[in-house]
């Protein structure tokens, strides 16, 4: 296998140059034409990438990009600020005393220090070692976002990738219901803004304990969320049966009445809190956070679903689930809540917060099928065909005055090598094929003489226009 | 250590609960408290990053977007698309056969399905696998962005990171000097824009390899390039002393003539084309870029500099670095050159092309040091102040009306605890030390009644406004 020139063995490239020009006096020009013609005996590295990994070829990370820069520009208007962090961090800090099933998908090895290191799985590990370790430098309460790619080692049969890309929003330091409110609203406001009209189902994990409690189960709390979390998933007879394993037949039962339906957001909140034992500070955060809904008149993309518990253990407030109205059966797109010592592995402060993350694949994939996202091939909808080679600096200065005017443009940079006629005709596929619709056939002078803009779908020319015409016209 | 609550012993729970409360009955209570106040035996882990790798805080990671953001508007500008690809490959295709100094500094292991892995150590190996294994789907000449983090376990003490951001932009598919010169320009306009006057210094190695044929050391070329890639660092006397090690004294002699000075970017090219024994296609191609620089008034940007070799060995045509004219010392901020054959590893088709590559690390380094460099703290210049928790709905309905018109809001969610007349104040300095320069004060009714604007700096409140009279004040 040969890369690069000066690994060749130095008699097979004689052997070249003699073959090729009869003396090895022209090795600079050998070089080129070698490495254009050499076919080596040994097999080329076949080029492909890691299974659950993934390319993204233009028109996807233009959607993905576009897509990123809404959800930024949403968490902005907030005044959330953005952090970064290493993809790469200490397996300990990663996995505390080790990690069960994370420690099964994660990415850890040795470094070349002999360190214990492994590629982050999530944002959220990283940003409670990040407030243990800055939180003298860190104004409270701390309104922050991170987006970047996380990777897990888990089984890509089920459709998961192995990496893939978190937006993650918390505001940590406050434990004031209008802290929850911030962030459901701005997972509403955020996916709306991307074409999604969502339905964000909410519970209180306290207010269960409370029912739990009350019901003689509470020690078994981790088991029955982890069980009743399932439930759309398994089917209201099978969470019974494993419910009845974990607590008894007739505490499945009430458990499963209280996480069934009540109607109006109103009614279930009367009735899981006559349930949980009586109003409580947890019923009347719920109440709070109502009236918020209400008052902003937001109060149609909220429902109360007691079902609803998150797997995760350390959520123990207010927890949630997002689902597009149009194909809530994709599932959640967005989910989060609060939680009351982000940091208790790295300090001895509690910091409570609540938070949210945005799964950008399956959020992608939804707006897909729904057809919420306009593909695009390019971000230049306007290039100037080439008419002569060497008048690449004329047409760049041409160029460049639509770009000062805020219109991406594009120069082609080879005259398509014929004098035909034909020479246009291709740019003008080439343009289209780039996904512009306009093309500019400058003159002889291209900064003097008039320009000739084609509309590339409809075929139509129009003539003798100056750069102003043309930025008018496009505009 | 504890994490979890779950993971804490029973026993444990239960005599907290008895110590708190005299009763194990609140457990949904004491679940809280118990982890506020629980300070277990065990040190908790201490929070930090490993060596090389940086967090980044707020104002530093708005900075790194701003800058961000500027380079990718250029690089759209132009018409380059984006694309990604995964962070961590195959090792037989990042290194080939095997890298040398390379495999030293990458990060490699072994799966958890026991494949050979790296993690990316530049954007250049990715993209040669991505176009020949695309290559069928892409439309050439193809003209493509890529900005994303790299890592390499280098040694930290030279001041390197070992983790960094990369910002490539190269056209493959295209032999024509346009696309050398559209390179170059964008390079100096994307520097430009982030306010760095730069000059490029530019030399073609292929007429460098000319001249080393007609010298007779064409064979060692490897070895010379990389010698005089360290002239600006080991001065002119140690160049000379390895090339006579490597040529002979007469030979090294002539080496360091030519990529000496020779005046102007014309007198220049003239006094290295007779070196190289006359005319060229190479010294052609020099003078078409020339003529490129000045139809599109950047001459003024660009050095012609024979000692400009880049160490790299895959680069067969113009090569180049860009240096800050306000600071030059800091090195080269920018730099590529053309290659005959990116994916020669991957497939026997050649192509080629020409790039370049922002080291945007050094770069905001330098623009730094320059005083080019605004931070802020924030995105949001206004902020509405909290008179009662409770409203938290309607002061997110009047933040959501200065969104709407483009302007950043940040909502304070509490009412900093006190009735006393120094809430206010409080939310005030608040406010500032989050780098809002605005705060509204709500009245009773936030959406009726007429709301108070307080400049933050000089301390003066404009009141009895509407929301129009807001916008129009700080627009």
């Amino acid at each position: 296998m040969v890369r690069f020139y000066h690994e060749i063995p130095q008699a097979l490239r004689l052997d070249f140059y003699v073959r090729h020009h009869g003396s090895p006096d022209y090795t600079h020009i050998a070089k080129t034409t070698f490495l254009r013609h050499y076919k080596p005996m040994a097999s080329y590295i076949e080029p492909k990438i890691l299974k659950g990994f993934r390319d993204f070829l233009p028109p996807a990370e233009i959607t993905r990009r576009d897509l990123l820069e809404k959800i930024e520009a949403s968490f902005r208007s907030f005044g959330f600020l953005p952090i970064d962090t290493p993809a790469l961090e200490y397996a300990e800090i990663l996995l505390g005393k080790g990690g069960g099933e994370t420690e099964k998908q994660i990415y850890r090895f040795k470094d070349n220090g002999d360190r214990d290191v492994a590629l982050r799985f999530d944002l959220t590990v990283p940003f409670a070692r990040f407030i243990a370790q800055y939180r003298g430098e860190l104004t409270l309460p701390f309104k922050r976002y991170h987006i970047a790619k996380v990777w897990r080692g888990e089984n890509t049969q089920r459709g998961r990738y192995r990496e893939f890309t978190q937006c993650d929003f918390d505001i940590v330091g406050s434990d004031s219901p209008a802290a929850d409110f911030e962030i459901l609203l701005m997972m509403r406001n955020t996916l709306k803004a991307l074409g999604g009209d969502v339905s964000i189902r909410l519970n209180h994990r306290g207010l269960f304990n409370r029912f739990l409690n009350k019901l003689g189960v509470a020690e078994k709390s981790v088991e029955i969320l982890r069980t009743v979390d399932k439930l759309a998933k398994i089917g209201q007879d099978e969470t019974r049966r494993l419910l009845a394993e974990i607590t008894g037949e007739e505490a499945a039962g009430k458990i499963l009445q209280y996480t069934g339906s009540h109607g109006t957001f109103e009614e279930t909140l009367a009735a899981i809190t006559a349930l949980s034992g009586g109003e409580s500070a947890e019923s009347q955060r719920l109440k709070i956070l109502r009236k918020d809904m209400i008052d902003s008149g937001t109060e149609a993309s909220f429902e109360l679903d007691p079902s609803i518990t998150r797997g995760l253990d350390y959520y123990t407030g207010i927890v949630y689930e997002t689902f597009l109205k149009e194909d809530p059966a994709i599932g959640s797109v967005c989910s989060g809540g609060r939680y009351d010592n982000l940091a208790g592995l790295y300090s001895k402060d509690a910091i409570s917060g609540v938070g949210s993350s945005i799964g950008l694949d399956r959020l992608i994939a939804a707006l897909e099928s729904l057809g919420k996202l306009k593909p695009r091939g390019s971000y230049a909808e306007l290039i100037i065909a080439c008419i002569k080679e060497e008048d690449a600096g004329a047409y760049q200065t041409l160029a460049g005055k639509f770009r000062a005017a805020g219109i991406p443009c594009e120069v082609l940079l080879e005259a398509a090598g014929s004098t035909d006629g034909k020479q246009l005709t291709k740019q003008f596929m080439l343009a289209e094929k780039k996904g512009a619709r306009w093309i500019i056939i400058p003159g002889e002078n291209p900064l003097k003489d008039p320009l000739t803009l084609r509309e590339l779908k409809n075929r139509q020319n129009r003539e003798g226009l100056t750069l102003e015409n043309v930025i008018d016209h496009i505009s």
